[in-house]
């Protein structure tokens, strides 16, 4: 399977307060740079750039660190495939 | 980890036409299907709900399967996950 | 505009605990039965039916509401348009 | 109401083929762009910041041109809501 790009929004709920809300949603960031894959973070959402596979075990390391951090979340995965590649270079060329 | 929902949502860019698109869906639903997992199909998307490494598996070969049917798609996954186990039943049992 | 369907996820943040949760995704599902647009209520998000315009009344209507109910929140809305119009009973027809 | 960022995503089904889709993702960016909010290009969707009726003005007037333009389309709209306000640059100032 050719490169696909993943978008990513990890959204805790029952936080203690903002505070803490920002704090999670940037070890949910630490967990997505370290993964070593290309990554764009955005207003409500990173997107990554890698294989499917790698992108899958990406999600499962999130999910598993998240869950010592906070009680109640909702993890939203969105894949764009195209089976000649898709890369986040290509799809915001125009407006960047 | 306890037992997630997980929404999953497939929306094929580049059908042929109206009935392909319908098609699409419908070979995506019976992935989801044989995986075996508890799951309900609503209008927009089909909720499962199964370990959360099973549901990614489950995505790992919808993903897989889908490659071979259409050009370009886009393929949502929403997990909701709660320390204490989420599932279908239990929420939307106020509403059927 | 044909009819559209449109499914609509209100997501709280900083809820105080799990039943504030709960009861805040209730009260935004009353207001959605309150418009009197078809609707199905599912485990993620309710899903209505009807025009356009009726759907985006919905939506302000339901902003304004939440916001005296808690501090910050998330609402996803999705609309499914079809030229020949689209329906819940449709897309589900094959599953119910 | 304070201002809020919505994360805006025009998928369209049923395009003729690949170099048409883009043509009308770029379609549905230049009428965000002509509502004069402060917006954000990224790679799966446009955020736009604005007062919450203002960005359901534009929600209305995109999927009102959009319906000229292709038989069927997904219009994905995410508010971001807080009491105090949110920002596109309070959201991304750690990571840009």
């Amino acid at each position: 399977m050719a490169k696909v790009t993943c978008s990513i929004r990890f959204l805790p709920l029952l936080a203690k307060d903002a505070s803490h809300s920002y704090k999670l949603v940037d070890t949910a960031i630490e967990v997505i740079r370290e993964s070593g894959l290309k990554y764009l973070v955005g207003p409500s959402e990173t997107t990554v750039e890698g294989e499917f596979d790698e992108i899958l075990e990406l999600v499962r390391r999130l999910a598993g660190e998240m869950e010592n951090h906070v009680e109640r979340f909702i993890l939203d995965v969105s894949f764009d495939y195209a089976r000649s590649g898709v890369s986040i270079d290509e799809k915001t060329a125009l407006y960047r």
